[in-house]
């Protein structure tokens, strides 16, 4: 059984991630390959379970470190259980957000290092990363009139930030791509939905059958 | 304000911690020392709610790896909320487990190592140390004779481990105490509930006013 592969998309709310991740594990499942569309926090019955503590509550319910061991063991689990089993039956693992975006969201001010978050990953999940990482890029204002139109205005505790923080985030995506370029590829998510789907998939085009 | 002091108790199951936490902080509070009396897994509401992930559910719900992370998540919040606020204020801070019990429970076997416990607790908590920790200490048959009389037979995910298992554990807190001659008190929990109580006590004379 041939080793299957493991991708992530990343980037910052509003730029589609959700809707492309299903898309694209629509456009593989065509393509014959058998994937599974998985999704952080949660992704696992256990790490569900701690997505319902990381996402209700008020905005200060967790301190950023607390904050951090809580995704790191939700995705601790969901490696265990979803992810490694998947690809080591040989499927695709379609995962919308995965470590990237723990370095992104804790690591925005000086309360947690980037070396703290990748420890927590290595102690929780051997440091497992994603074969390719697919970073979904929008310019702020395009994301979040986005990202408002689908809250309808509302927004929970890790959405609901100001124009700072989500600026903070994107930058360092910027940062995480430039420093792992044989993992990284940046798509641009302007555009209509098929004309994105289109980019995400051409970014695998070396690995498709 | 005078800092306080962060005592933990330490020790395997039916050794006597609990009722003995109880009867400490009340011996304190009545020599005029304001206590606060707390116990892990838990102690503030955001690590209750962790509390109720690890101890409810089948005994392989959790990964050791992943169990590792969410008892260190909720040992960042009842520090952050709960130790630490009440030691700045003067407080006692008695604790029925602590740090140790994650090293001699999550140590056993080979899938984490001390070092990596350790370092959990160093992101999550500074590394937060309790000012001393007593070790409270039966022979095995005499603390599976107390723990099975309170349980009625019946364990919980942390407690229904074979003798094995308990002798690991037990032999991990004696290597703890032997490493930090300075925090660990070692307190023979034979006899009765009033012997052991005068024993805690004597092991605080040299703090007590």
């Amino acid at each position: 059984m041939p080793r299957g592969r493991f991708i992530s998309l990343e980037g910052g709310e509003g730029v589609g991630k959700s809707t492309q991740a299903r898309r694209l594990a629509a456009a593989l499942g065509e393509r014959g390959i058998r994937t599974v569309l998985t999704r952080e926090p949660g992704g696992s019955e256990g790490a569900e379970a701690i997505r319902g503590l990381l996402l209700s509550g008020a905005a200060d319910r967790w301190t950023i470190r607390a904050e951090a061991l809580l995704f790191a063991a939700a995705r601790a689990d969901h490696v265990a259980r979803t992810i490694l089993p998947a690809v080591e039956a040989g499927k695709w693992v379609i995962c919308d957000r995965f470590l990237d975006s723990s370095r992104a969201y804790q690591g925005v001010g000086d309360e947690l290092s980037d070396t703290d978050i990748l420890a927590l990953h290595g102690i929780g999940s051997d440091g497992l990363l994603p074969d390719r990482t697919l970073l979904l890029h929008l310019p702020l204002d395009e994301s979040s009139e986005r990202a408002g139109a689908r809250d309808g205005g509302a927004a929970d505790r890790i959405g609901g930030r100001d124009a700072e923080f989500h600026c903070a985030v994107a930058a360092a995506f910027e940062r995480f791509a430039d420093a792992e370029p044989a993992r990284f590829r940046r798509i641009d998510a302007r555009g209509s939905i098929d004309e994105v789907s289109a980019r995400l998939l051409a970014s695998l085009a070396d690995w498709l059958p």
